[in-house]
């Protein structure tokens, strides 16, 4: 027992190491029998990660030599790269076993993003059925559900018994997606609940679909969007949902393993847009090139760069007045963070409860009330502590400012002259915070909740489009209480 | 046909629409047959969402006039306020029946937040099996594969038959937490492969599991992070995995849907603390009091207003350069979020890409150099362009800068006196936002990264917080060019 656990676990280290070397020098021992071996004991996804990086011919020998029954699925982990060049080194004899295997929304995906010559050449070995269904997928939309659905599902008439079906499923089960979800129709075609398979197997043989079938189904129609789908996947613990066509009639499946990469997808493109980067969420950070990962940061710095422009305008507008009151300055920064920051905060929240369906545009007054009475009670505590906060800050000469007579350390402070222009920094800066606070939470809700109901990404609004435009607005009002309160007309 | 579709219409139009008040309307009633009708037909989920906002007692009501089949898994999908009512207003009798239709990691969860005499009352009524699996449920840390697995599996011989499994399954599987994967043991009992229950289907009755289960199997440990975890279900397209404990034995399943729960908390985790918000993820933002929502957002922004006090002191230091060369305070908003958004979009690359597994703190050099590279390229190509724009906007006199003779619309410039000034400022600006992208870029690699290596979680690296800090770092670099081109000494 004791070896065995040595043996297990030095085959584990083994599958943890395979690398593209190992597979490499299978391939170049040209030992069929190892290279099997490996099929068998590591995840598909574990060989396809080191077979992407081997050259197109030692790629095809894996083919040749493994049989179709192993490839066919490792086939689908592999890169895009990796799988055009197999399809056009592959005569079309090699190519039909393998695409014929997999599913219809695979193939659909890769095709998809295939020179034309390669797509043409899938197709041409597609069976008809594949060709037709991957022709019908290639129609939809990008990220609607239409897009993620495969047509490959089992659907069974409501008075079939439950051997009937059982049967049914060993007979023609394997060319469906799933055989965990089976849809049931009426007499007229219409879709009415589904049977999961461990209900077909605890039910008694005689009995009808129509008796064990559930009846409170969800389902989505082709042309929603996906992510709302993959969210509902989450909301009823779903591994399967069926896909109507707008007449309501069954036309595909999603299965639970596209719901969750639509899932990270979309979290992750959020997260990038969040912070102003662009480009594709799909791409591998190590394996771009750097050229391409620099493309992702540079636009919208310098957006943001010529947008600042609204700001130095503003800045330069009171420079007068900044040489006047040097104290200005100083706490510049401070209160256009505070503003971009705390805007910031909302807008992520609001961001991820809409992707989240925790609410939706339909909320759009309920939410901004909610939001406003939050920001009141933010704007009032951090205005609050600031007070205090720049007063100290004068107080021990952190900020020593020039229209002071002095601070702590060159004890000469806290004559009444020193403590009416500490205080009057402290109001400005305090009431500049509060009012920018609660702009800056207002604006954090509102664009994201439009562009929900625009049907645009709320993830529009990025932190630091958002910092951008309140350093504008908070450099205003900065401004503005100075000429107040330092009374510099 | 027409009329049926009109009829299913209308059907999803009420179910869409289930309310509260529907739901207290059907229990004021006493309807007990259209209460049930409900349960048919609309998705437990629902059901949850409508009644969280009843009380107790009609809560109860709801438990006690439809049958136990429907209501247990309507359970798992109440808030924990209201499995806390309906625990503490059932009688044992009542609990016994709900309780143990509960798989034992559901139970475990909500057991854990329960107040003791409420908790103790749930292990009371649970049956012995139950109360052991909760009791060493609860033993695990949070956030580990323990905590979020459950010990309800099917585990077979290795030499049992398709057929005998498939009789076994009918009979223990309505216990099992799923019966889409079986687990199977050897002799020695050691954990040896998985078979799904798509391979017993279309298996003949003879073979033994051995013959037909999955050698390439994809486990954890109970001590594995939550997220780790959830993304091999991602990567490997899993619907269920083995948890085997330090010795290699099997000890418990996961399975896709608590993966999918794990997979979503951690993205709105890693996005709430990347844009500086405290507290807890799985709270409702609707829901919350007012009071609640604003003490996530407080913290952070008091934290860095204290923070920027490091700023504030560098600009007091050089507030009389300021008041000399006026045009400095101009690009200071520009430079700072450029040096503050060009880090964030690097960490939130690297936060995403350590979350995804995309790469580890094992390729910290590797990334590292990565993002130098690209780093360069985004810091040149920003600089290059800001030198440019500088210039024009002093030369269109958007930064109307004190201490240069005029501009375009003061019909007064080009000079070479304004040309080298506006040079000068120029050169400053591209200077200063070249070295402290790098640095900021520099900065938002290497934290995320070390933050991983140290098991933190690498977005505690906020936008906000590298922001506040690059604000410090920036200025320095800005008043350091300054003083050297502006030979301010």
């Amino acid at each position: 027992m004791n070896e065995e656990k040595i043996e297990r676990e030095e085959l584990e280290e083994e599958e943890e190491k395979l690398s593209t070397e190992d597979l490499r020098e299978l391939i170049t021992r040209r030992d069929v029998k190892a290279l099997r071996e490996t099929f068998l004991t590591t995840p598909d996804a574990d060989i396809a990660e080191a077979a992407d990086n081997l050259e197109p011919t030692e790629l095809i020998y894996i083919f040749r030599s493994v049989p179709s029954s192993s490839t066919a699925s490792f086939f689908d982990y592999l890169n895009q790269d990796s799988k055009e060049d197999l399809v056009e080194a592959m005569s079309d004899r090699e190519l039909v076993k393998i695409i014929n295997e997999q599913s219809a929304d695979d193939v659909t995906d890769f095709v998809g993003e295939m020179p034309a010559n390669l797509a043409s050449k899938v197709l041409r070995v597609a069976s008809k059925d594949m060709r037709e269904d991957v022709n019908q997928l290639l129609n939809y939309k990008e990220n609607t559900a239409g897009s993620i659905m495969t047509t490959e599902f089992l659907e069974f008439k409501e008075d079939l018994s439950v051997d009937q079906a059982i049967d049914t499923i060993r007979k023609r089960g394997k060319d469906a997606e799933t055989i965990y979800t089976i849809f049931v129709r009426n007499s007229q075609r219409d879709f009415v609940g589904t049977v999961d398979l461990d209900d077909l197997i605890f039910a008694s043989k005689e009995q009808k679909l129509s008796e064990i079938m559930n009846r409170d189904v969800v389902s989505c129609t082709t042309s929603d969007d996906q992510e709302a789908v993959a969210q509902m996947f989450r909301k009823y613990d779903l591994t399967a949902m069926a896909v109507l066509n707008d007449d309501g009639k069954l036309v595909g499946l999603i299965t639970i393993d596209d719901a969750v990469d639509v899932l990270t997808e979309e979290a992750t493109e959020d997260i990038q847009m969040m912070n102003a980067l662009s480009g594709e969420s799909g791409e591998s950070y190590l394996e771009n090139s750097t050229w391409k990962n620099a493309k992702r940061c540079i636009p919208w710095i310098i957006i943001l760069l010529v947008l600042g422009a609204f700001s130095s305008f503003v800045l330069s507008a009171f420079e007068e007045k900044l040489a006047t009151v040097t104290v200005l300055a100083a706490f510049i920064p401070t209160v256009l963070d505070s503003a971009g920051n705390s805007g910031g905060q909302t807008s992520a929240i609001m961001i991820r409860g809409l992707a989240l369906g925790e609410f939706g545009p339909k909320d759009f007054l309920k939410v901004l009330w909610k939001e406003i009475r939050s920001a009141s009670v933010v704007a009032l505590v951090v205005a609050g502590f600031s007070f205090v906060w720049v007063i100290i800050e004068q107080y021990t000469g952190i900020v020593g400012a020039a229209n002071i007579d002095g601070n702590i350390w060159q004890g000469n402070c806290w004559t009444g002259e020193f403590f009416l222009d500490a205080a009057k920094s402290a109001v400005l800066v305090s009431s500049t915070l509060f009012c920018a606070i609660l702009v800056s939470k207002c604006v954090g809700t509102i664009i994201p909740l439009c562009a929900a109901s625009l049907k645009k990404d709320p993830a529009l609004l990025s932190q630091p489009i958002l910092s951008t435009l309140m350093d504008v607005i908070a450099l205003l009002i900065y401004f503005g209480f100075a000429v107040l309160i330092f009374q510099l007309f």
